[in-house]
């Protein structure tokens, strides 16, 4: 089988939405962070979401020109009103503010609401990184968990992440999603007809299940019990409540064509050099790399990499 | 058997702490903060811990007398030199701080270095909500978790918190460890002679148990598997990296009597009223406990709660 190279898949992607009307650098920076999720295995946000892009910019749920509106502006905290444009140009946005507030005050906080889906959270805070500053990215999402102890979706999987310059142009970074698994993984099961852990969900009954077919027809558990479903929360405040878009099952997901997302982001970026000498940062850094990398191997493993490296 | 009262156990251990020579208000707030971590449940962050402490300080590790050094003040962004004080003083310190500069510029961060143990992250991240402001928290810890892929500790639990205000005075609160599971509950396991779940600790042969015994000798594993690792490893880069205190294997724990610490902490707030209106803020809070507590039950719940209620 033959493979569409990256660059071929990224200008077919750009086309497909500059079409739909939306300016060529938006469209390029949206078909990056999708072919770039391909790249890292994220196929669930990669090129595959594309359709769902064109149908919610055709019906103008999404609009095709994203013309954010500053709310407030402290200097070192600016709040944008993203007037439900694409996530993806709104994030960039909110990172280039961050960064560069957090290059004059040490810190730089940029809240979206009335965003869109941004594609893969870590997509950000490692262009963050790549720049030099420590970044924090937390989105809200629509209904995908529920809460612990109950048995319907009302929180989204709410992802985050956090990325960091290391030494040597290398970037330590972290994506959580905060469901124990993606569904995917379950429909996977399911087509193989193999059982499911019965940390991955709830079936109709509201019991844990091993049975991928029940998980399919039930609910995800959130990751590590009761602790994603609180981490998950309060994402949901960090992204919609404080921002001013919505939260919980107000949020609307890209794969509804006509309704607005309403979801919310918060961007956070620490400049090192407010801390002190940058040189000493990275050594710190270094350090933590060299440990893990130096421990003696587990059982089944061959390797262990830092966290973003591969 | 006949129980102590809080404000008995909190004047106890306040008499100790002065008789070490800690000045009276610093020993008070170690001491509430000692005696709220038994009352949450978390009796392994409680007034046990204080004959550590108290080693600690007779040794010198712990100055008793806690006098940081301002590093850096950009405004929103300040960072401190704990210079061996109490960390229960120096995160108080960070927090009003924080608060203090999150009222002025929406945004306040204060980093702490060379720290020493604080006890519960939540206590302080409440504290801030209850101030109305949204906090978050950092800390990295001494070696408690092996990377993913490793069995060699090298890693903390690193502890961090979330807490908002929301509506009628109360307060949404997560508080995690990135380990699988306290080592308490392993001994526990072990006393009773039950097996432990294989996601929760590798034997000193590097492969995955049921048995706590063999857990106890060897390494816990993160919570979420590769997810609570990576989450952990950037934890020690904000509270450890990031503020110049020591990484990885760099910093000791609150049970070694002569050794400096070398923890940092990372201190967040953001005030809600810098994003708007402090109303439609809460009412967004109350919609998200609304809809988690009304939703139906899994099998085996009786209730719901939204992360802080208890």
């Amino acid at each position: 089988m033959s493979r569409l190279s990256p660059e071929a898949l990224r200008g077919f992607a750009t086309s497909v939405l500059t079409a739909t009307g939306v300016p060529d650098d938006d469209a390029a920076l949206v078909a990056d962070s999708l072919v770039q999720a391909d790249l890292w295995g994220h196929q669930s946000h990669g090129v595959l979401r594309l359709p769902w892009y064109v149908a919610r910019l055709r019906s103008g749920a999404m609009t095709t020109r994203t013309e954010p509106a500053v709310l407030s502006d402290t200097g070192p905290l600016v709040l944008l009103d993203g007037r439900h444009g694409i996530g993806q140009v709104l994030t960039e946005r909110a990172r280039t503010t961050a960064v560069e507030r957090a290059r004059i005050h040490g810190v730089g906080v940029a809240g979206v609401r009335n965003s869109n889906h941004f594609g893969t959270a870590m997509y950000w805070t490692r262009r963050a990184a790549q720049e030099g500053c420590v970044a924090v990215l937390t989105t809200n999402a629509s209904p995908a968990m529920a809460p612990w102890g109950g048995r319907e979706k009302v929180l989204g999987t709410n992802p985050w992440s956090i990325a960091a310059p290391g030494p040597d142009g290398r970037v330590v970074a972290v994506d959580i999603a905060n469901t124990a698994v993606a569904r995917g993984k379950i429909y996977l099961a399911k087509n193989r007809g193999e059982p499911i852990p019965d940390t991955w969900a709830l079936g109709p009954d509201g019991a844990p299940t091993t049975d991928p077919t029940e998980g399919v027809l039930g609910v995800i558990l959130p990751m590590a019990g009761h602790k994603g479903y609180a981490i998950t929360f309060l994402m949901d405040v960090l992204s919609g409540a404080l921002t001013g878009s919505s939260v919980g099952t107000g949020v609307h997901g890209p794969y509804e064509t006509d309704a607005p997302s309403g979801c919310g982001h918060l961007f956070l970026a620490l400049d090192p050099d407010a801390f002190g000498d940058r040189a000493g940062y990275e050594a710190r850094v270094r350090q933590l790399i060299d440990e893990v990398k130096s421990v003696p191997l587990a059982q089944g493993f061959d390797d262990v990499f830092y966290p973003g490296e591969v």
